[in-house]
C-alpha cells in the first residue's frame, strides 16, 4: 500500500534533506536516487558527501545511484521529487512528466508557468487542480508541480492570514537568510564572515511574482494572480539555516489592534497531512523572538515563527522565519508530494 | 590657537574611539579624561582595557583619568566629548553645562528635548543654533548638542539627499546592525554566533523619531519636526562593525529613474570640517556592494555608502551602510565639535 | 522507587542542561531546584532565562525555586546536583554534606582534595570509595564527588586506554574550546567573532593537575597520581558547543601501529549506566572528522570522538572532541549520580 | 634605477595581495601582470574580482593581463613574483627560470628539491647562494626562490631563536589557521561557522619537512636539514586572516628562566630590507595576546607576535601568530624578492 517514490538529483544539499525526511515516512517508500552522470553507477554513500546532522540511513548508503534519465529509473514510481539544478531541470523535468511520472518538484524553473501549480497545501491546495489544464495543454500522462522559493515561503503563511481576515494592500519586507540556502559551496567563508552580502541574484524578484501567484485565484482555467504590491530587499547573512524576515504591511483595514493580527495568524488553520505541524504559524509574545538558532526546528522544522506584531502609521510590521531546506525546499516538496498523494493524483 | 578638549567616559568602547580619532587632530587637543569613580586617579593604561585596533597614543597611555564631575576637571577646557552611559549622562550633562561646558555628547538621554540640537553638519547645521533658546530657558553659559543613534544616522544622509529633491512621504526600513553597537560587552557570544537578534530595545523608536527631528526644520524659536511616516525593524547580525539598512521610501514624486536618484544623492553637499569626508554619499553601481566588512572604513570611517538602488511600486528601494562607532558615535560627535568650533561656539 | 534529585543552581547554563537530561530519567526524579536569593520563591520559568534548545519541560517551569541552603531543602532529597559558581559552592557543597546530602557536582572547587573523589564511571569507578575517607575525616552522613573541568574529560578516555594497553609517558594538548564552555555570558561576540583567545584562565592547570588524579591508583586509603607529564595549551575558539582537542602522546611502548592504537582506543569498555553511550569512544576512519558541529552531539552528548591518529617520531598524535556541557559538565556529574545509586551510595 | 617586477598568478588572492604590497614600493616597480589563458587579453580590473581591503591602484586596473607564458611576457624583467596553484606553477616556474627570468615564488612545488632555496631572509638569508648549485646543475640564467608554507612561517622566527640560543630537540606544535589560507573560495561558510575543521591536506607534512630544511645548514654545495623531530596537527577555525600556533618545545638546554627564552626571541635580529619589521619577533607579557584580530597586522602584516611563554616539564611552550596572506604567502616572497636585488641576484 505503500507509494514508491524516488529522488531527482539526490547527492546534493536538498537532496540529502529529502533523504532524512523519508526516513520513516509513513506512506512514502524511497525506491529510487538519481544524479549526475559521474555519479551514476555507484553506491549512494560514495556518490554523496552525506553533510546532514543526521546518520545516513543504512538501506539508502548502498542504493544504488541512476542517471537523471526516464530511462534510467524503475517505471513503477509513483512519485519523484526533484531538486536538480534549475538550468537542468528545465528540460529533465519535461522529460519525465511527458514519460508518465508525477514530480514534486523545489527547482526554481518553470514556478510562474501559466499550467505549473506553485502550492502550500496550507495556502492553495485548489491550485493543484491546474494539472488538468497542464495535462490538457500538453499532453502529458505526468504531472509538474511546484513549491516556491525559502525566502517566499517564509512570508506567505502570515501574509495569507492577514490577507483571508484584513486584505491585503502592499508589502516591504527584508530578509535575512542563511548560508545554507546558496547550496553548500554557494557563500564562501570569506564572503560572509564578519559580514553580510546584500544581494542575492534573483531572490527579490521570485519573493515578488511567486507571492501574486501563491495568493492568487484560481477559476478552473488558470490563476488570477493577487494585485497585492510586493517590494523585497534580500539579505546573506552569517546563519547557518533559518530564513528570518521583516515584514511591513498595508491592509485593507485600519485601526487593527495587534491582537487582532496576531489571532488571525494563529488561528489560520493547517492541513492533514504527514508532515504537516499541527499549527501552521506560531506567533511568539516575546519580542526577541523568533531566532534562527532558537526556532528553526519548531514542528520538525516545518512551523512557521512569528513575532514582534506591532502596528505602524500605515498598517503592521512583524518578524517571520522558516526553516529554509526543511520548510522551505525538500519540507516543501515533501508536503505537495503528500496533497498530491492524499488528492488522488498518484 | 588650538583648542582643549576633554572626554567624559574614556574608558569605554566609544570613549576609546575617541581618543584613536583625536590622535593628530589638526586643531583639537586632548586634554582631560574621565570615568567612573573606580578608575579615577588612575593612569589611562590601567583604567581602560585598550581594544582599539591601533596601539594607545603613547602620551594618552600615561595620563590620569579623573572623576566624572566639573570640580575634577580643569576649567579652560573648550570642550567635552561625552559616551556615558545614559542612565549617568541625564544628570552629569547637564552639570557640566550649567558650568558653563560645551559638550558634543553621543549619550541617548535628552536627544529629543525640545532645545537640544540634534545635529549631523552636513544635514542641518542650522539647528545648532538652538543653543540661543536652550541658553535662554536654561540659564546656562555652557550648552549641550547630541548626535543621533547610530542606526539613524546611517540612512538619513541618503534619505535627506531625496527629501531636498524629491520630498519624502514615508520609510519603511530593516537593520542589521553590528554587535559593537550593543558596546564591549553587549552582545554574548552565545547568543549571536549561527543567530540574529531581532530586537533591540529601543532602537526602532530612536529611528522613527529621531529622523522627524533631524529633518524638521528650524524657525529660531523651535524645531518643527518632519512630517514623514518611518517604521522600523532593528536586527543584530554576527558583524563586528558597520550597520547595513534596506530602505523602502515613497517620494511625493512619481516616475523616477534610478540614475535620478543616484544622482540626487551623488551631489548632495558635505562641509568643509577636518573629520568630514570629501563626499558625503557614495552610491555603489555594483548592487553587491556596500557590504559590511568590505565598506565601512571608506572615508576614514566618515562616508555614507548606498547601493542597490531600485524603483519599487511606490517610489524607490536602496540599502545603506555606515560605520556605527566611527560616523554612528564617536566620529558623528567629533564632527559636532568641529562645527561649535567653526560657528563660534567654542 | 525513584531516586529523588535536586540541583543546586538551577538556572544557569550547566543548571538548564540537568534540567534537560533529566526530564524522562528512568530512576531519578526531580524534587527540588535551588537558585540565588533574588530567584527564590518564583516559578522555575520565571526565574530562570531558558536557553536551551528543547522546550524547558512543563512540570519543571512551575516548580517554585528555593534558596541554595540546606534549610530550604527537603530532607528526603537522595542526591543533589550542583553547577553552582566555584566561589559559592566551596562553602555551600559542605554545608549540604555535612547536613547529610550526597552531592555530585560539576563545580571546580575541590576536585584535587585528597578525599574528594574525582570521577568519570568508565574511567576510575573505584575511586568512588575515597568517600568513606571522606566521611571519615570530615565526620560527614552525605558525600561530595567531582566529575572533571570540560577540557580534561574531552581527553582522558583515549588517554586511558593508551595508558591501559601501552603506559603514558608524556602529553601536550592543544585545546580549541567552544565558547558554551565560559558560561552564557562568559564570552563577548566582539572578544571571539574573527578571532580566537589563546588563554582560559586557570585551564591549562586544571588538565595538567586532575588528569594526573582521575589516572591515579587508589589503594584504599590514597590516590597516588599518575606521574605522566602533561603541559597545556588552552583556546577559545568561535564554536558554540563542543571542544576539540590536539593530543600529543609519548607511550611507554614504541612501533606500534596506528590500527594497534584505534584498536585499544575501540575496545576500552563502557559501563552500563542509563546514560552512558554504548561505545565510550568512538574512531573515525576520515581523518577530516570529528568536527565540533557535526559529531558533538553522538551518544547523546555522552561518547567521546576521536580522529586522525598518527604516529609521530616520538609516539603517536590523534584529535579527540566531546560536548563540553553535556559529557563535559551536566552529563558527567549525572553519570557519577548514577554510579553513587548503582553502587550503593544513595 | 628601479627593478621591474612582474606577477604570475595576479588574479588570485595571493596575486591581489602582491599588487597591494607592491603599490608604492620604494624599489620595484610593476610592469607585467600575467594570469590563465582565459584573462589574457583584459585590462586588470575586469580580469580579476578585487576583494582585498584597500582600493585597487588605478594604473594597475588598467593594465592588460598576459598568458602565463615566457613568451609573453616582456624580457626585461628583473624579477617575478609567482602565486600560480602549484599544478601549474611545477612546469612554468621551470620554463621562465630557464628563460632566463629570477622567480621568487610562494608556490608549494619544488619547495623541498635539493638545488632550490627555501628561504626566510631573517633566518637563513645564506641559503639564497644555492642558486649556483641550481644553476649549474640546470643550465639556468635565471633562478627559482621559494617562501615556506604559512603555518610553516609563523613558527620559524621563534624556533630559529630558541635553536641559536639553546638549541633545539623537539616539537609539538598545534595551529588554528585562518580561513583566507585555503584561498578565497576554499573553505566554504557551511565548512566552518561554528565549526573546527581538524584536517588541511598535506599541511603537516610541509610543517614537518620545511622546518628541517630552513633550520639546516649549508655548506656551500648542498643543505643539511636540521634533526629536530617535528609534529604538527593543523586545523582550520572560523578567523578570516592570521594563523595562531600552540607550540611546545624540547631545548638541548634545561632549567631555563621564562624570561631568557622571552629575550632570546626578543633579541633575535632583523634585516634591513624595505618591508622587513623594524623587529622580527614582538613578545607580549600579556597571555591573552596575540589575538588574530587584534595583532595580525602588527608590522604592517610583517611582524611575528609571541606570547604566552611558559615553562613545561620538558622544555618551554608558547603561541606565535603571523598575518598568513602577508608574511605568510605574498610578503615572504617580496621580501625574498628584496633579498635577491640586496645580494645581487637581480
Amino acid at each position: 500500500m505503500s507509494v514508491r517514490v524516488g529522488i531527482l538529483g539526490a547527492t546534493g544539499a536538498v537532496g540529502q534533506r529529502f533523504i532524512q525526511l523519508l526516513d520513516d515516512h509513513p506512506t512514502f517508500e524511497l525506491a529510487a536516487l538519481t544524479a549526475s552522470d559521474e555519479s551514476a553507477g555507484k553506491p549512494y554513500r560514495e556518490a554523496a558527501k552525506w553533510r546532514v546532522d543526521t546518520p545516513i540511513p543504512v538501506d539508502v548508503a548502498e542504493m544504488t545511484v541512476r542517471r537523471t534519465d526516464p530511462d534510467a529509473v524503475p517505471d513503477d514510481l509513483d512519485l519523484l521529487f526533484s531538486s536538480l539544478p534549475s538550468g537542468v531541470a528545465v528540460d529533465v523535468e519535461e522529460d519525465f512528466a511527458r514519460d508518465g511520472y508525477v514530480i514534486s518538484s523545489n527547482s526554481s524553473n518553470d514556478r510562474l508557468a501559466e499550467d505549473v501549480p506553485l502550492t502550500i497545501p496550507e495556502i492553495n491546495p485548489g491550485h493543484l487542480d491546474l494539472i488538468e489544464v497542464q495535462r490538457d495543454e500538453r499532453g502529458w500522462d505526468g504531472a509538474l508541480v511546484k513549491n516556491p522559493n525559502c525566502s517566499t515561503i517564509t512570508m506567505i503563511p502570515p501574509l495569507a492570514a492577514l490577507d483571508e481576515a484584513f486584505g491585503l494592500d502592499r508589502i516591504n519586507v527584508s530578509t535575512l537568510q542563511a548560508v545554507s540556502g546558496g547550496g553548500y559551496s554557494g557563500v564562501t567563508s570569506m564572503e560572509i564572515i564578519d559580514n553580510v552580502l546584500p544581494h542575492i541574484g534573483g531572490e527579490e524578484d521570485k519573493m515578488e511574482t511567486e507571492s501574486r501567484k501563491l495568493l492568487g485565484d484560481f477559476d478552473g482555467a488558470e490563476i488570477e494572480w493577487h494585485d497585492v504590491d510586493v517590494a523585497a530587499s534580500c539579505n546573506r547573512v552569517p546563519t547557518l539555516d533559518g530564513h528570518l524576515e521583516n515584514a511591513f504591511v498595508d491592509l485593507a483595514e485600519d485601526d487593527l489592534e495587534v491582537s487582532e493580527i496576531e489571532d488571525a495568524m494563529r488561528e489560520f488553520p493547517g492541513v492533514d497531512l504527514p508532515s504537516a505541524p499541527n499549527q501552521l504559524i506560531h506567533v511568539f509574545d516575546d519580542p526577541e523572538r523568533p531566532q534562527p538558532r532558537m526556532d528553526r526546528m519548531r514542528g520538525q522544522g516545518m512551523q512557521i515563527c512569528v513575532g514582534g506584531v506591532q502596528s505602524t502609521p500605515h498598517g503592521v510590521k512583524f518578524n517571520c522565519l522558516a526553516h529554509n531546506t526543511v520548510r522551505g525546499a525538500a519540507g516543501a516538496s515533501l508536503l505537495n508530494g503528500e496533497l498530491l498523494h492524499e488528492n488522488g493524483y498518484l
